[in-house]
């Protein structure tokens, strides 16, 4: 982790070295150079050349070495081949910061990577922290700096959203994009290959930024989902900053490109959004769905409550803004009698007074005005929504004007979508001027709305550690799994999972290992009938395929058949396996089935899974994840979340299931994963519910080591 | 239905009367007459006027029939309380085609659709055939009419593209939404209330007008969903023009919002989505979805396979794009030895030379070209999709030509995504002009590329019409339904309900009424055991509620107390019940529970459910809809889709059932659904499937009136 000061001297250096500046405008080396010193910034600026006496006016030096004055940041645009020799320079000149924008490195291959090694080598010796390689560079709009080290061709306003990219050349397409709508900046990174400061080093450094409000973070590489989570929470806890993340590399295949540019490697994208929603990240699925949410997180107050009111002068789009709220989660707000009173009298009797309310397409400014601070002033109301379409008597630009002003004295949201596009430009650039957000679309209004006062829920709710289970016997467990991997064994049969499950305080039923058909009826006698009989193998992983599982077993008698039966079957199936013995339980109570599961992630770690048993999983993919460790409410909202939750909370005829014991299972598991890396997947199918109260067994039980 | 001589006075009239026009600027009146003046219209306009001597230099008349000339289309601007009598006096000067602009009629309320009825009265008696009222106008670009018949501010270009929409105020939006876009139209109506001529005429003119070869449609409401489905079908088999809908009031609470400006009763929207698919409609969840769409089908050829190059300048959003082609079914191509042997010697080494193609931020045009052309002469490729950001050296404009250039000389569909806004501008504006479709975001493009794809796919289906079974008793049918609504009845029971069924060749198990213990021994003994006992009551309609259910009886005793039991179950229940019998039936094999049904919706009419039993459909609302009539392959469709089919065709473990035996039923149903509108609804859940080629039962069924 990199602290703030050597971020500071990033984003607020005093002088820089620009290391490899050229004369050619056009390319990297000169852009740069100039971009820094047309931004007005507030420091001084050493171009360094071999060749050059001097660039755009000012002096060059050939070496670092050779610059007279102490240098806070150093850019270097040399090309991969020598960045070394200038990193290490900047080493001898005691520069403790710097930005390597050379690309050529972790992204083209073997020779790449090597370099990339050595460059890492030299920041360490030198204590040196560095952004890059192959990035855009650092813009930094605070007035105090003013520093664009960077190649965009243009630099943003001043604002207060944080935005940092894996990406640089995404980055001018936003720059591109974000300009012209008036949307500021604080800082705005490209930190490429990362391969010294990480997107984590940045959140942490933009939750004690002032000037920061809102953070974006473009990804297509996870590489420490763990610490994401954690930065996620410490920054919304501490700062109640929202945190919006688009990660490309979704699918396989586009996880595949993300590698062959990035040489990244990427987890699962469900466990990914599972984590994303743990620790509070606003995830976004393109780049404009991340900018509608931004702007109106950034520039208007949260609603207090979901309750909208739409304002329209064409009835079709309203009823397109009121589909999206619903689809959302949003209501409609009813209005009082008092504002249903005043729309009677102040507008026309043709106009819908109702939400969403009409106010016909003849409407001029007066009647908007009319509607919004109505409706803004009705203690049912928590935000509004302005829709406008082009009408020849349309007073475009007043009334963009009129919404500006009464957002501006009012204290609930107000968002705008003038709809279409020539004849609505001027007054949607008074509109992004004053800061009232607006959509080209009503549906995207209504849905950064729904996101909006999602965070303001969010924020009332606070993150509670996971507690810790005392009862467990970490030392059993360990040296069970430990003892197999010594062995080279790479799976634990049901025999031995149950006593690494038992370990941790799990409800395995009461069990033993047959060797002989007549120690078999010993156990079955002293465990009670009925019971499940089947066979323990490191070479069988799907007991049933081969015929080695007995269920129901009543007597004796009908231990002494299963036993040989079984023995029978397996050694005709698979005749290499070496038959351990026969695992005897206690059969479980008919029950609901559900399936509980540890996975490791690459880039989270360990997840647990939940889902219901059988076709649910196979078919419907109806499955939860969460990153353990889990707390309680996560161990009972994964339980909540899937589909097929009715059936365990007792719907029409279904009596309710004992969720609060599949709940501590969970818990449970989620302690063991933390605890036992050796664990590399571990399936309990099927744990088997009772009713209500009267708790669960598991059924089944493997690891995979 | 209109034909298409009163809808080509409309838009190709020799001679236009504008009556109630004014000469105040900004208003609805003056503006339309000067619109159709300033728009090069090749007719003669005669303006109508009570007061006017002289509008905008045109000598005005004042009555209609006044105007010396005969007359194709008169356009009434009157405001509505006068509507009627500019109505009567165009049937009186034999004008046949009329734009009614005027607002106030159904969507104001009770004096309104009085005003409406009224016009509609005098239409008929007088064969006018009019557009609205409470409309935009009308717009035909096509240089022999060059007509201009609405408030729009603007007349958009000539094209390809026919849109029509329910909302005027919207069509405004659109307008200024698509003009800067260089989105040409062909012709553009707003049809407002559509009290004569409907979606459906302008949709069977477009079919035939060879300027229109896409077109778009905006409702609010469904009035006939069955003739909007056979126009669709119609108008793609005939003409292979696309149409694409966006239809709003999708949630219960925009129903409700369209409902208080159109006073329209919305049907389900599942049910439209699926009847949308049924007829081949490419239905849209916005208007960007629909221009993005809309601009790939007209402006570039048809994929005809879905094998896609992706050429970037950054990888970051070549992620993203392949991520969205990904989701949505299209595949990321392969290239030929040729073309990576082409890109490995022409493309930088740093430049990833698989698809996606990354020509890295510093490329300029050369290399855009080479990638560009070289995927499109790839055997492997059907379409090419080509991002740029704009890197500081990057050719944007020039780059855009080329792109252009290349397009226009190929038979493969080129998209493009310039992301970003101001720099981006004047390259984005190139591609427009030169219909190489643009997309905001990379995500847009390959969405758009899926779509286009899937409608050549579709060219290639044709529709087969229903066919019917003549093993069918209707006459039977009729009769027990008549009979039962005679008397009032709301409900069938069982009993009623299968014989219903039996008539239509579903697979009834043997059955018969009981209306004594000995009754119900003598039919089970002729059945055979084992049976089934439910209660028979037009006031029970959920049998097992209060115990009227018994099943899997295998003996005379068994019958003997069952009948008691029931008999005293219910009595004790519903003491009000009159209790007609006990239904008793041979109990079907155990087998998969799915559900088949029948529905009427508002828009659509008979529409057949099918879902599987129990949870499948109560959790998990998995269910599909067809509008009846079904054709084989859309029952064996709506078998197929559902989720849990897997649980149908046979997954791991699972034998495979009787999907034929299913589609036969469905079929079935579907007849007797559209032979008895008398069926409100029915029910038969469950049917119990055997396995393949065994058939199936109905267990349980009932029919509302």
């Amino acid at each position: 982790m990199h602290d703030r000061r050597s971020l500071d001297s990033i984003f607020y250096p005093e002088s820089i070295a620009v290391i490899g500046a050229n004369k050619v405008p056009g390319t990297v080396p000169h852009d740069i150079l100039v971009n820094i010193l047309k931004s007005n910034f507030q420091g001084i600026v050493y171009p360094v050349s071999p060749k050059e006496k001097a660039i755009a006016g000012v002096k060059t030096y050939k070496y670092i070495v050779d610059i007279p004055d102490p240098v806070d940041l150093a850019v270097i645009v040399f090309p991969s081949s020598v960045t070394h020799m200038a990193l290490e320079q900047c080493g001898e000149k005691g520069i403790q910061s710097v930005i390597i924008i050379s690309a050529g490195f972790k992204e083209v291959g073997e020779a790449g990577i090597r370099r990339e090694e050595q460059i890492k080598q030299i920041a360490k010796k030198y204590k040196i922290s560095f952004i890059g390689p192959n990035c855009l560079g650092v813009i930094n709009t605070d007035p105090l700096s003013n520093l664009n080290a960077s190649f965009a061709r243009e630099m943003p306003e001043e604002g207060s959203i944080g935005f940092i990219s894996q990406s640089g050349a995404l980055c001018t397409a936003v720059l591109d994009y974000a300009i012209p709508k008036h949307i500021g900046f604080s800082k705005f990174v490209s930190f490429g290959n990362k391969a010294d400061i990480t997107e984590i080093d940045l959140l942490y450094y933009f939750m004690e930024d002032d000037k920061t409000k809102v953070i974006l973070v473009y990804l297509e590489e996870i590489t420490d989902g763990r610490a994401l989570m954690k930065a996620a929470r410490d920054i919304i806890s501490k700062s109640s900053k929202p945190i919006l993340l688009l990660k490309s590399g979704r699918t396989s295949e586009g996880a595949r490109a993300a590698a062959s540019h990035t040489g990244s490697l990427a987890g699962s994208d469900v466990v990914c959004g599972a984590a994303m929603r743990q620790a509070g990240i606003i995830r976004c699925n393109t780049f404009e769905e991340m900018f509608n949410k931004a702007i109106a997180l950034t520039y208007q107050p949260l609603p207090k409550n979901n309750r909208v009111a739409i304002i329209t002068n064409a009835g079709g789009p309203g009823v397109l803004a009121t589909d999206a709220a619903i689809k959302e989660g949003v209501q409609l707000a009813q209005f009082s009698e008092q504002t249903t009173e005043l729309f009677r009298k102040s507008l026309p009797s043709t106009a819908n007074i109702k939400n969403p309310v009409d106010v016909i397409g003849d409407a001029r400014a007066d009647r908007y005005n009319v509607a919004l601070s109505g409706v803004l002033k009705d203690h049912n109301v928590d935000g509004a929504l302005v829709i406008l379409t082009p009408q020849s008597m349309t007073q475009i630009d007043r009334i963009a004007e009129e919404i500006s002003l009464i957002a501006s004295t009012n204290d609930k949201p107000v968002y705008a979508s003038f709809m279409g596009e020539a004849e609505v430009a001027s007054g949607i650039n008074i509109l992004q001027k004053r800061h009232i957000p607006h959509y080209t679309l009503p549906e995207f209004m209504s849905s950064a709305f729904a996101g909006s006062f999602r965070f303001y829920e969010q924020l009332k709710q606070s993150y509670v550690k996971p507690g810790i289970f005392r009862d467990v016997n970490k030392k059993e467990a360990g040296l069970i799994l430990n003892n197999a991997i010594k062995n080279k064994r790479k799976y634990l049969p049901e025999e031995e999972a149950v006593r690494v499950l038992k370990a941790y305080g799990l409800p395995v039923p009461e069990n033993g290992l047959a060797v002989s058909s007549s120690d078999a009826i010993r156990i079955a006698e002293k465990i009670g009938f009925p019971i499940v009989m089947k066979v323990v193998s490191d070479q069988i992983i799907h007991k049933s395929d081969p015929g080695g599982v007995r269920l129901n077993i009543k007597n004796r008698k009908e231990v002494e058949k299963a036993y040989q039966t079984i023995i029978r079957n397996v050694s005709k199936a698979v005749p290499d396996a070496e038959i351990k013995g026969i695992y005897i339980a206690k059969m479980a109570q008919k029950g609901e089935e559900v399936i509980l599961g540890i996975k490791r992630d690459p880039s989270f770690g360990p997840v647990i899974m939940f889902g219901l048993g059988g076709i649910f999983v196979e078919v419907f993919r109806d499955i939860s994840f969460r990153v353990a460790p889990l707390n309680n409410e996560e161990a009972s909202s994964m339980i909540r979340e899937i589909q097929a939750y009715p059936l365990l909370s007792g719907i029409r005829g279904k009596i309710k299931k004992d969720t609060g014991s599949i709940e501590e299972c969970l818990l449970r598991l989620s302690q063991l994963a933390m605890d036992c890396p050796q664990i590399k997947e571990l399936d309990i199918n099927p744990l088997i519910v009772q009713e209500d109260k009267e708790g669960c067994t598991v059924a089944d039980a493997r690891i995979m080591l």
